[in-house]
C-alpha cells in the first residue's frame, strides 16, 4: 500500500476521525498494562500511591503506552514484555507531568487540582522521582537491554528538552526552529521511543524500528502543536489544560511565534511585554487570542500539525495493510482533528 | 582472617583513621570516573553543565563511586565497566542532592550557595532529572542487566526513603526504628548498591555480592548517623552541611529521638514545640544542643554508628587480607572517627 493511500486527505470532515479504533485494538492489552501500573505504583509509604494515584487515575488518555501496544499488534509481537515497558512509558510520562506542574506552579491538571497544589511541591518532586525510578525498575524486569537503551536515551532527551523550554521561557526571540526542537525533545522523544520499542522487543528489522520511531516522533510533534494551538483557540475552552497557561507562563509556542512575526509594531510591543510577564490579566489573554485569531495562526499551527501527522502516517506505509495500521493512521488523523 | 582482626578497636585514637588509603587505592580509577562524569554532564543546553557542575565540582567526597572502585579492587575485577557504573552512582547521588535541596529549601551545600538558590527551583528539579536519566543511560552503556537491576531497585528504595523522611518530618513520635528504616533507604541503599555492583560485574559468588552489599549498607548507616550527630555536636561547626538545618527542618534524627526519650516533662515540651516548627531561633538551637550535650546523645549516636561500622568491617572478613580490604576497613573507621 502506498503512502498516498494512508494519507490524511482520505478522511472527510463529516466522518470525524477518532481514537476508537486504536482504543479497541489495544483494550485487552491495556488492561494488562493498567494492572502493572496499579501494582507498581504501590509502596509501603502511603503518600506515594495517594499522590501518584491522584494523577494516574485522573483520566489521562494513556496515549504513549497505547503506542507501544498498537506497535506490538502491528508487528505481531507474541510475548508479554510490552506490558511492563508500556507501564514504564506511562510512569516516565507521569513523573514528567508531576515535575512540570511543580516547575510551572500549575494549579490544575486534567480538570482537577494539580498534585503540587494538593500535596505540596516537596512530595510532588519526590513522588515524581519514585515513578521515574519505578519506570527503570520495570524496564529492567522486561529484560531487554536494547529497549532499555531506547528508553534511557529518550529520558535524557526529554530532560534536556524540559531544561531547554525553561531557558526559552519569556524569550520573545525564540524561533520556530528552536520551538520545534524543544517539542521534539520534551514531547516527541517519548512518543518515538514508546512506538519504537514494540519493534525492538519483537526483534524486527532496523527499517521497521525506524518506521515506528518516525511514526511516534511525528505524531508526538503533531500532538504538541495541536495542544499548543488549543491554548489560544478562540472557539475552544480547555482540553486537558487550562486555556491561557502558556500565555501567562511566557511560553513561546507556534501560534505566538507566528503572530509575533506577522504583527504590527504595536502588536509586537504587546507580545514583548506579555511574554516578558508584564501583561498577565484576563483582558491581556483575550487580546492575545484576538490577535492570534486575526492573523489566523491557530490555523497555521494546525496546518503544521497536519504536515507532521501526514509524515507519521507515511512512515507506516512500509507495513502491509492491517487493522493495527489503520487504527494507528486514524490516531494520527485524530491528533489534528481535535482542532477542527 | 577473622572478623575480630578487622575490628575497629585495633585502631588507637592517636593514630586517627583516614580516607587516605582508600583514596590512594582508587585514585587512578577515580580519574577515569571523573572523566566520565565530566563528559556525561555535558549537554547542548548550557544551563545543564553549569548547574550540574556547580554541585559536582563543589568538592564532594565521591564516597559512593569510591565504594564501587574499591570493591572492584577487592574482587580483582579486570574490565572497565566499573567506571561508567561508578559515574552513574555519583549522578544518582547528585540528582538526589539537587532535589533534596529543593525539597528542604536549603541555602548552602558543600560550603557554598545551594544550586536552588543560584539557579532557582525549576532548573534544579529539571537538571536533577537530567542527571537521573543520564545515570540510567550510563548503566545501559555498562551493558550489565544485573548491575542495572541492583541500581534501579536501589533508586526505588531511595525515592521511597525520601518520601518516608518527608512524611516523618515534624513528627515528634518518630521512633528509633523508623529513623533507622528511613536512613537505611535514603542513604544506605545507594552505598549498598554501589558496593555490591563491583562483585556483580566481576561475576563473583552470591556470598561475595552479599558481603559487599552488607559492607556498603552498614557503612552508609554509620555515615548518616555521624552526619546527623554532627548537626548537634557542641564541639563541631559545620561539616558539609550547616549546623542546625535538621533542627530547623523538624527532622527527627537519632540525637533528638534519644534526647526526647530521656528528657524531663519540660524538655519534652520544648522538643515537641521545636520539631513542630515553633522554635526556630538561634537560642532555641543553642538550647537543643545543650540538652543533647546534657543527655550525651551525640555520644550515644556515635556508639550506634560504631556498631554499624563494625558490622561493615565484619562483612569484609570473608575476603582474604589485601590492601583493598584494609583500605575499606579504614574507611569505615574513618566514618565514625569524624565525631571524635
Amino acid at each position: 500500500m502506498s503512502a498516498e493511500a494512508v494519507s490524511l486527505e482520505t478522511k472527510d470532515r463529516q466522518n470525524q476521525p477518532s481514537l476508537e479504533p486504536i482504543l479497541s485494538l489495544t483494550a485487552p492489552s491495556m488492561e494488562a498494562v493498567n494492572s502493572v501500573i496499579l501494582e507498581r505504583m504501590q509502596s509501603e509509604i502511603p503518600l506515594i500511591p495517594a499522590l501518584a494515584g491522584h494523577l494516574i487515575s485522573g483520566g489521562g488518555k494513556r496515549m504513549r503506552p497505547m503506542l507501544t501496544l498498537a506497535g506490538a499488534e502491528l508487528v505481531g509481537y507474541k510475548g508479554d514484555h510490552h506490558y511492563k515497558l508500556a507501564a514504564a512509558v506511562e510512569f516516565l510520562h507521569t513523573a514528567t507531568l508531576l515535575h512540570d506542574d511543580v516547575v510551572d506552579g500549575s494549579e490544575t491538571r486534567r480538570g482537577k487540582k494539580a498534585a503540587n497544589i494538593v500535596y505540596g511541591n516537596p512530595a510532588t518532586v519526590l513522588v515524581g522521582d519514585f515513578l521515574f525510578a519505578r519506570a527503570f525498575e520495570l524496564m529492567v524486569d522486561a529484560d531487554n537491554l536494547r529497549a532499555l537503551k531506547v528508553l534511557s536515551d529518550a529520558s535524557v532527551v526529554i530532560a534536556q528538552g524540559e531544561v531547554d523550554q525553561l531557558t526559552a521561557q519569556r524569550k520573545i526571540e525564540t524561533s520556530q526552529d528552536h520551538y520545534l526542537h524543544i517539542i521534539g525533545a520534551k514531547t516527541a522523544a517519548l512518543f518515538a521511543a514508546a512506538s519504537r520499542i514494540s519493534a525492538v522487543i519483537a526483534e524486527r528489522s532496523a527499517e521497521e524500528e525506524k518506521a515506528l520511531d518516525d511514526y511516534g516522533r511525528n505524531l508526538g510533534i503533531a500532538f504538541q502543536l495541536v495542544d499548543d494551538a488549543i491554548d489560544y483557540d478562540s472557539e475552544r475552552a480547555e482540553m486537558g489544560k487550562d486555556q491561557g497557561d502558556d500565555f501567562r507562563e511566557g511560553k513561546m509556542t507556534l501560534p505566538v511565534i507566528l503572530a509575533y512575526a506577522k504583527g504590527s509594531a504595536e502588536e509586537r510591543k504587546f507580545w514583548q511585554e506579555a511574554i516578558a510577564g508584564f501583561r498577565n490579566e484576563d483582558e491581556d489573554l483575550a487580546y492575545a487570542i484576538e490577535l492570534i485569531h486575526q492573523h489566523d495562526t491557530v490555523a497555521a499551527t494546525r496546518e503544521k500539525a497536519l504536515e507532521f501527522a501526514e509524515k507519521a502516517c507515511d512512515a507506516l506505509s512500509i507495513f502491509p495493510d492491517s487493522e493495527a495500521r489503520a487504527a494507528m493512521v486514524e490516531a494520527a488523523q485524530f491528533a489534528v482533528s481535535r482542532l477542527y
